[in-house]
């Protein structure tokens, strides 16, 4: 048995996702952020970095719990566990790990930080223009992709697509629209309409307190 | 063969260090930050995205050359390519992921938009005070990880310390320094001892102008 501890989140959304296209069981425990849940010792005894989403696999080594942080780090789990959402082909598995690579370390912190500076109490005009600027460039980046593939990574529906939807999913966090991106829109709407993608939505959204 | 295009940064260096320590033969090509070469069009043919490391393998897909861009990915694809600096259980392979990922979505991040706002022209006091907090709390989390393990996912070298160490090595750009960090002077010490990591990094110097 899994088990997830994860809010409604960009980088918490990605893993119910993954859980429920795989066909995977799991129970799902909220860790509230607005609450600073994410800062208490029994949530640092999981992940003494604060975040969520953490994965514990009831069923780790010697039959141990193998505890584990990091989206990305869980979805290659995952997918490497089940041989699910990923290809087989080296090649096309870097390209799968390049796309996880360009969201994580490009668009993410982007739009993460457009957003807190943006909804900063101190504003600072300068720093928004650069995480905009950025957002937009990579953005621009993003259409570009998937105006030759069908998924980020090719023609087939991956994890890589999963990192991506996270953070388009919270855009407003950053309030950016994805109205400039044609690619992106026909992608999103292709993705949002998958069963397993609004099961997982639904399943952080309830961890929301009413 | 291999073609490496490059510069002397963090994110660069991790490559040739990673292809010293796994024995394979590359050209190395300097792609010259410090006159904008990541922008010309010769270089976003390569990577769209305008940045170094980009990996090109001869031996791609049904014998055609194979773009690899994001250092990650490509360390990566070398450790599947080679069997080497990467633990075959799965368990021990999240925990390298687990590490790539905290590197380079929490330390990189850190330690770059630190050195980027204590270099910028316009000063933001705010969003400086920001990231050097966000680069000592990342850091000390490290150097608590680093008290623990031998190398940062385990008993054992792996490209997760290879990530890790770009960034540090290039520590001055942040004007950042190793001394509160007993754990990860220890262990940076031992890593730079490396002769790859010395042929790796002065691989990449040699790239400067002089």
């Amino acid at each position: 048995m899994l088990d997830l501890y994860a809010f409604s989140t960009p980088n918490s959304v990605r893993i119910p996702i993954a859980l429920e296209e795989m066909g995977l069981d799991y129970r799902l425990h909220a860790v509230n952020l607005r609450k600073g849940a994410q800062k208490s010792p029994e949530h640092l005894a999981r992940n003494p970095n604060g975040k969520v989403p953490v994965l514990i696999d009831n069923e780790g080594p010697d039959g141990a719990p193998f505890t584990l942080t990091e989206s990305g780090a869980i979805l290659l789990y995952l997918a490497e566990k089940t041989g699910k959402l990923i290809p087989t082909d080296a090649f096309d598995r870097a390209r799968v790990i390049e796309q996880m690579l360009f969201h994580l370390t490009g668009i993410s912190p982007a739009l993460g930080q457009l957003g807190n500076f943006r909804r900063a109490e101190d504003r600072l005009p300068a720093a928004i223009s650069l995480f905009e600027a950025e957002t937009a460039r990579t953005l621009t980046l993003l259409d570009g992709i998937l105006g030759q593939r069908r998924f980020v990574a090719g023609e087939d529906y991956t994890v890589a697509d999963i990192t991506h939807f996270g953070w388009l999913w919270r855009r407003e966090f950053a309030m950016v629209s994805l109205d400039p991106y044609a690619n992106i829109r026909r992608w999103y709407a292709a993705v949002e309409a998958r069963s397993a993608v609004q099961r997982g939505t639904g399943a952080v959204t309830a961890l929301l307190p009413a």
